[in-house]
């Protein structure tokens, strides 16, 4: 904290996933001092987080520590703590209680990024999260594995034949491609994993339902895709419930309500919340600084070059902002991890063409990778750049995509093992219930 | 629950950790119906759990669900759920409440076999163990992960010196095998792991205090492999304090008072507490049906051959027991893995025994395969049939038995892999802040 480095250019990052992160790393070079701040200590990989709700992975093998992640990034610094919010005419970020039990006040910066992330997003019906966790922590994951595993356990103990149905019973909701993956997962589970495990009752008589408010899954994929990930759910044992909404999540039961139907009440012990999606509180936060409306999902709409409207020194990126596309429209991307990478290093690029003094730069271009969401063993879809395809083709451009991607060659090998032992032993060795 | 599955003869073991899973497997060919009961769904392989609580290893990655390793064996019947107390004289384990929220009364056995554990004993001080936790269970493990981590995260926002030394102060108490694994590694992770990660202050300034009321480490070691392991945790950095009693445990503090000494006061952020160790409440509950009295650390003495005085058809094996030498006293058994699966393995062999009419057999004898602790990096001390030997050898051995006694392939090869990789890279992957 000499006199020196005062003078450098100083870049705070709000959020280690992976637009944060990428923005980070993309600045190693520039003659900046950054500084990312983030409430947890780890970088999480979220495309495999349904992966430890089901018991094929532990949370250490999709996650890196931040620190760990930086440490040869001389320019990065990693704060740990909670930002509570910005006062952009002063150029800080406002923190909150911080690790060591104080508060330690507030950072100054002179360009900010703002890559938040996003949450689950119940509608309005808050009283559904106690009986419908969603998959966006750690914790998240670990409270659905513990949910999944004891609604088998209390299955086998049940004498009950309608209670016992109501534990086989599961319901997850959203027929996006973190719904599609869960429900495919909890459908092998039963057929495959458990089938030995129980002496008093058959898994594979469990029900797994995928509730969608459409009228297809992966409705944001292209062409026959969802139609083919559809009947590959069907041969797993999934039951997709289309055009039908959640009316009300209680304690053990479920109603649901097909297009133009009578809402009907479901008994079930396991509701899975993979349906909507509420940007980070921060958005808002940013949005109240800067006079601008957040969306209905809490999403702020920035400029095409990622900058807050009025602040050109703020960008926000990731999956609490909407790309404008400089015509009144935005760019409608994806929230998954390729356009916040994107965005990222979008954004260092920017920072770097500011400080070499060109004021304005091109805006940000997104190049679609392509999607791909697997559904179980062997079955997958994906379009890679138009070239759509499923299957065991899919299934292994997924697999190897995945490792690939994967932060740290420890993660990587490690699931490189457990996922080759899997496919041998039909096995998932994480199945643990703990906490709780 | 046919009339034909009645008549086999039915064996409750209660228990699934080293003694209890061995008994069960062992008993893979009898002519038995086993019930296995645990209010855990895994095993656990505790002489790695140092591990998780040092971000080496992931809880997955030492636990393997009873119902997997079980579930070829079609005579074994696992129930989760929680044992209350015993009804000797009715042959009942009598449960608590169960997975499926309903309280589901006893199970009758004609042959039980009681190895419910040990936990941590604070000699009294209860208060202490919520500032100085112990290792016994994975939630534990994270627990101490937690803060092990969060100290430094806090070292690094403290701007005063005094308050920065008593986060960057760890002090492990008690000098057995748990206690120098962890402060080895914990010195480790100051002076390797973490030696690039913070920009404000030097993780290796951390001070690593091992407190052992006796005159040496290890005492259960003979020979001169007591004097190796504290020369070795000295190169390593931990501080060791031999003949130092904690004489209380508060916030921020912990008071050490060396023999003839005055009381000191030392502040500190982190105390692990690897002291004392309790025989599980089971213990007790069944030496109250039987009429006898627990030692002090609320163990059980049983007959030479594991039974219970007065109840040839209840074994007690495990850390809960003291095994008779027939002769008055006991046969001073370590609380370790060996003698709990020997123990099991032995039970077994009795009970098949009795039902081909054997009605008297050999007492249990214990075969000594020796005694390891691995301190740091290359660095363990081994003492295998009367062969004693440290450094890297003894270190070499030590990894290859404890993978090989690992339950599980998958688990196998998913820590040789982080093993390899956390030598070459001194990196340990699993380093997480969660929960809390």
């Amino acid at each position: 904290m000499g006199a020196d480095r005062v003078t450098a250019h100083r870049v705070v990052v709000v959020g280690g996933g992976f637009a944060g992160l990428s923005a980070v790393r993309a600045l190693r070079r520039a003659p900046v001092e950054v500084t990312l701040v983030d409430r947890r200590n780890f970088h999480l990989f979220q495309p495999l987080l349904y992966q430890v709700a089901t018991g094929a992975l532990s949370p250490g093998e999709i996650a890196s520590p931040l620190r760990g992640i930086l440490k040869r990034q001389r320019n990065a610094t990693v704060l740990l703590g909670e930002v509570e919010g910005f006062d952009l005419g002063a150029r800080k970020v406002l923190l909150g209680r911080q690790a060591n039990g104080r508060s330690s006040g507030e950072l100054t910066y002179d360009t900010l990024v703002v890559a938040a992330g996003a949450g689950h997003s119940y509608f309005g019906n808050d009283a559904w999260a106690r009986h419908a966790p969603g998959l966006k922590t750690v914790e998240d994951a670990l409270e659905i594995r513990r949910r999944i595993l004891i609604a088998f356990e209390a299955a086998e103990l049940e004498q009950d034949p309608e209670r016992r149905r109501a534990w086989l019973t599961f319901v997850v909701v959203g027929g996006g491609p973190t719904g599609v993956e869960l429900a495919g997962q909890i459908a092998e589970i039963a057929r495959g994993t458990l089938r030995h495990d129980f002496r008093h009752m058959d898994p594979s008589e469990s029900r797994v339902l995928l509730v969608e408010a459409g009228d297809r899954v992966l409705s944001a994929y292209a062409g026959r895709l969802p139609a083919k990930a559809e009947r590959a759910l069907v041969r797993l044992g999934v039951t997709p419930r289309l055009s039908t909404m959640v009316v009300d999540v209680g304690e053990g039961s479920v109603t649901l309500s097909e297009q133009g139907g009578e809402p009907a009440p479901l008994r079930t012990e396991t509701v899975l919340w993979a349906a909507g999606v509420a940007a980070s509180p921060l958005a808002r936060a940013l949005a109240e600084e800067a006079g601008l409306e957040p969306d209905r999902a809490g999403r702020i709409t920035v400029e095409p070059d990622c900058t807050l409207p009025g602040h050109p020194e703020v960008f926000a990126i990731g999956d609490m902002v909407r790309v404008s596309d400089g015509a009144g429209g935005d760019r409608g991307l994806p929230g998954v991890a390729q356009p916040a990478i994107q965005e990222g290093r979008y954004v260092a690029g920017r920072i770097r063409e500011r400080l070499d003094g060109q004021a304005e730069g091109e805006p940000f271009s997104y190049r679609d990778k392509g999607d791909m969401a697997t559904i179980g063993r062997k079955a997958a879809v994906a379009d890679i750049k138009g070239m759509r395809f499923s299957g065991a083709l899919a299934w292994l451009t997924w697999l190897f995509v995945h490792i690939l991607f994967l932060v740290g060659l420890q993660n990587r090998l490690v699931v490189f093992v457990r996922w080759v032992l899997a496919f041998v032993t039909r096995g998932r060795a994480t199945r643990l219930i703990t906490g709780g």
